[in-house]
């Protein structure tokens, strides 16, 4: 386990009143030891206690050869895992949860008086990952780096006569080409249409002169997520499509400007939802602006109107608004992610944000 | 809402004792409703009660065009969506929840009272998911009959000197022109060494001369699974390599042979693990000898020693017993998916069991 990750989580129970729990999600549990377990629908656990009683229980299917620095329980398939889990835990404390255990483990854990009262610990967790320590800004800067490749590589595929579907899957070459893991999400690859429609599920539809599109892109590189959006358009744009870019893209400038620490992560919000908002186009622009990023590409802490926690240094989001006018078929959006400095933040974009027409062939 | 499926379910709950019941699996709804929501991380429920009161609950991001032939309430990002879900419920009675169930939201609706008592409910939609009406007997054939097609093709490709990730690739694009949505499950395509280890994760490495290969693939046909194994040899096959075959295949042969109704389900884990056992080999027999399948490729119900469920007409599940030998770099799996007939059973695949040592090149 990493104990510098493990005592911040165990400080935080403490101060929560939480004094045991249950990590069940693979990524958190990678997290706090640097292993990847997927068990499919078996159950794993990496149970914490601030008493230091710190347990593993994972089926014997997953043998695991290295150390990870905690006790390992392994059980199999004809064995009641939960009962087993339950052997080491404080019946008559107050036990803590992760938010994506399956209702059959907690139902189970609850009928074996497995706790006092049980709670959603996930926040504890989450709060910490929201938080990157250096290495993982690191990885962060070098996951972006390779994503303003990326969109790079993209760009001159835009016109090329390729279907949304098939830009996509160009989009995934160029990421295993340049040595990802994998996407981070599915790549949006949006024309006009499309574009406009935030709900729009990638089609067989292809570009034509003077649309719009979108680019939301990312990927994994060492395990931490990239994602950045570009809007481009084809072969040429109109005076009503280039003040739209203009609004977003101040929009997205004003987010960033106000991405500090000691405001509060709906100011970022408003600061873009404001600026669009002002310009005439507020009921146009339909999600927040952004989420925390780091080993998912949505991870805890929302970059919306109603999260009002204080922002703290280290803390990596999106500043992502848009603008979609679906009856005109223009649809803008655009995203960079920042890590958070003692300052201000630094953008892990460099990809342009000057508006860029790529020319028909 | 399917009236047939629901009405079994709603049986169901009344025989159980339990009058109400939250289904929240993307599958398990589009099995009772024909439509498929997938709302990621957010709260999507299905709401059943006995007195006919149902409700589904779903994030305003996923608005539904066609009448699903229930009540939907829609919330949106800041609203409490259990909250909104708890005012329709019964308080003071029991509560069925899917298994699935993220515990954020069962450990909410506890806070909220929203149940005199929380109960596994899953079993309820799943025994009934296990017997397959005509309509999916019809979808499982084909899906099936296209599987036997798929391994077909896949084979003459095993010594063209493609590694296991490459053959791996292959077998996706030859499911994709076969116009099947997806595979069902990530394709083995095992070479000698892997092949003897069931835990083995694809790699790069090349079969050789006397190998055998485990190729066990399936896909989504109209979204119903498919799920066959056959071990195939390069270039030649030794004598201890052909006994271990030649039992597998009658291992196969008697599990098929005891899946009919009224058996037990352990009976034909049994009859294949039986006969392994008396040709020596029990050790080497180290998973269940199958599973359901349907619209995922595991579903509720284990072909293994432990589940006494009677067989009924209607089943559909894999017979797939194996021997691996890692000391020896010799694995044998052969698989077929059955469906339970009233006096006996249908084997969906026809590809062949005969021993083929595929020529090299």
């Amino acid at each position: 386990m990493d104990q510098n990750k493990v005592s911040r989580v165990l400080k935080s129970m403490e101060e929560k009143g939480v004094p045991q729990m249950i990590v069940s999600d693979p990524v958190a549990i990678s997290y706090l030891t640097g292993k990847w377990i997927f068990p499919g629908e078996r159950l794993l656990a990496l149970y914490l206690n601030v008493n230091g009683n710190h347990k593993m229980i994972i089926n014997k299917l997953f043998p695991q050869e290295t150390d990870l620095g905690v006790d390992i329980i392994y059980y199999d398939d004809i064995e009641d895992g939960v009962e087993i889990l339950s052997r080491y835990v404080d019946k008559d404390k107050v036990m803590g949860i992760d938010k994506t255990w399956p209702s059959k483990f907690l139902i189970r854990l609850q009928e074996l008086g497995g706790g006092s009262k049980f709670v959603n610990g996930s926040p504890i967790v989450d709060y910490i990952r929201m938080v990157k320590d250096e290495k993982e800004q690191e990885l962060m800067r070098e996951s972006s780096r390779i994503n303003d490749i990326a969109m790079e590589r993209i760009i001159p595929w835009v016109v090329k006569g390729l279907t949304e579907k098939e830009l996509n899957a160009k989009m995934r070459e160029i990421y295993k080409e340049l040595g990802c893991e994998d996407v981070s999400f599915d790549p949006i690859t949006a024309y006009g249409h499309g574009a406009a429609d935030p709900h729009h599920v990638t089609d067989d539809s292809k570009g034509k002169r003077g649309d719009c599109v979108i680019l939301d892109i990312g990927a994994f590189k060492d395990n931490y997520a990239s994602d950045m959006t570009r809007t481009v358009f084809i072969g040429e744009v109109s005076d009503r499509a280039r003040e739209i870019y203009d609004i977003v893209c101040e929009a997205n400038r004003r987010g960033i400007e106000a991405a500090k620490p000691g405001n509060r992560m709906c100011d970022v919000d408003l600061a873009a939802r404001n600026y669009i908002e002002e310009k005439g186009y507020g009921q146009y622009f339909t999600h927040r602006t952004g989420h925390s990023i780091g080993l998912e590409d949505h991870e805890f802490g929302d970059v919306s109107s109603v999260n009002e926690d204080i922002i703290q240094v280290g803390q990596c989001f999106s500043v992502e608004p848009g603008i979609y006018l679906p009856d005109e078929n223009i649809g803008v959006r655009i995203e960079d992610l920042v890590i958070i400095t003692e300052d201000g933040c630094e953008v892990l974009n460099h990809f342009t944000k000057d508006l860029i027409v790529v020319p028909e062939e």
